[in-house]
């Protein structure tokens, strides 16, 4: 793994030559100039190995439920009236992809950093490299950003949708409203380490 | 004004007993302990005075071509059919009142951080304390996920409205997207200024 490599420095004290030699092939990093503080949250630490399974579990549960609607490729079918399903039928589509497409993404990101959370602490060594805090800030941005809009456009045609009985086969309108429910609780727990990077990029 | 007078601290030097008498009664204010660096975006800059207008002028506008649709109280009415308007009518008027009510919000904190900016400005002084940027940032980050939020479900429900055109009474759909669009620009340029806050605040 590249990034381990690249990033991980020891918790506990600075790498001497010694140190860097029993850490498994970190002899040649260099020393970080600032120790950035390690707090609950951070990359590296169990808060933020929590909140990284959090989103995960979260997004990947959203994911489920969208994927396993049983018409999937065909899950416009919201309404039996034909017309009704013309009207609503490209637009929840497209929607629906994004939901999905959103959720997909965030899961992805969030299991990738859970793996390097999980490593980091295994290793007993701390993810305070300027560039990777610096990635994981922007990722975290964008993959909440991303997951943060799906959620709200869902909700806003979940609403529309829900809100005359007849046209919302009532299993679909659960499971897209769970899946809607389940993204915004992921983007709420991405908050949280967005904020963390962020300050502690600024507070090196 | 309270926060003047708590929170505006000379721009060039540290206060001394003299500045604090010729600027105005901040005689007894305490001197802070580290100064912020000042870089344009914070409050109390050009930068942040010129995304403070940004802000204000779109989500302004957005909030006046939403006020300025003729039948603003009964804007339900995106369509003719009498069932369809059923259909759109409670969901579409709870989006809009919300749109309205996250511009308004936006456009208000907007117009009252670039009247402070201004205030700072004229007065050369530095809005770097502590509590107000924490204050700042808060808001930012409230009125930002607000606007975004509303944005964000105003694209969804237009996307579906707009997808058939029968249903689209045109100046609506347009007067919304417009709305929407101007919702959007609001948020992408109150970002800057969160982040900005967010950055002196960790970095201080």
């Amino acid at each position: 793994m590249n990034v381990s490599h690249a990033s991980v420095h020891p918790a506990e004290y600075p790498p001497t030559t010694d140190a860097g030699e029993g850490g498994g092939g970190g002899g040649n990093i260099e020393v970080p100039r600032v120790r950035m503080k390690d707090f609950q949250g951070m990359p590296g630490t169990q808060g933020g190995l929590a909140l990284r399974i959090c989103q995960f579990v979260f997004a990947a549960v959203g994911l489920c439920i969208m994927a396993t609607t049983s018409d999937f490729p065909s899950v416009t079918a919201f309404c039996d009236d034909e017309d009704l399903q013309n009207l609503y039928g490209d637009a929840d589509a497209i929607n629906e992809i994004y939901l999905v497409a959103a959720t997909g993404l965030q899961s992805l990101w969030s299991l990738s950093l859970a793996i390097i959370d999980i490593y980091a602490l295994l290793v007993m060594r701390s993810l305070q490299n300027y560039r990777v805090v610096t990635f994981f800030t922007i990722g975290d941005g964008i993959a909440s950003t991303l997951t943060f809009a799906a959620a709200c456009s869902s909700a806003g045609i979940t609403v529309l949708i829900d809100n005359d009985l007849d046209i919302c086969s009532q299993n679909h309108c659960v499971q897209f409203e769970t899946a809607t429910a389940m993204a915004f609780i992921s983007w709420f727990t991405t908050l949280p380490s967005f904020l963390f990077n962020l300050w502690s990029l600024a507070s090196r």
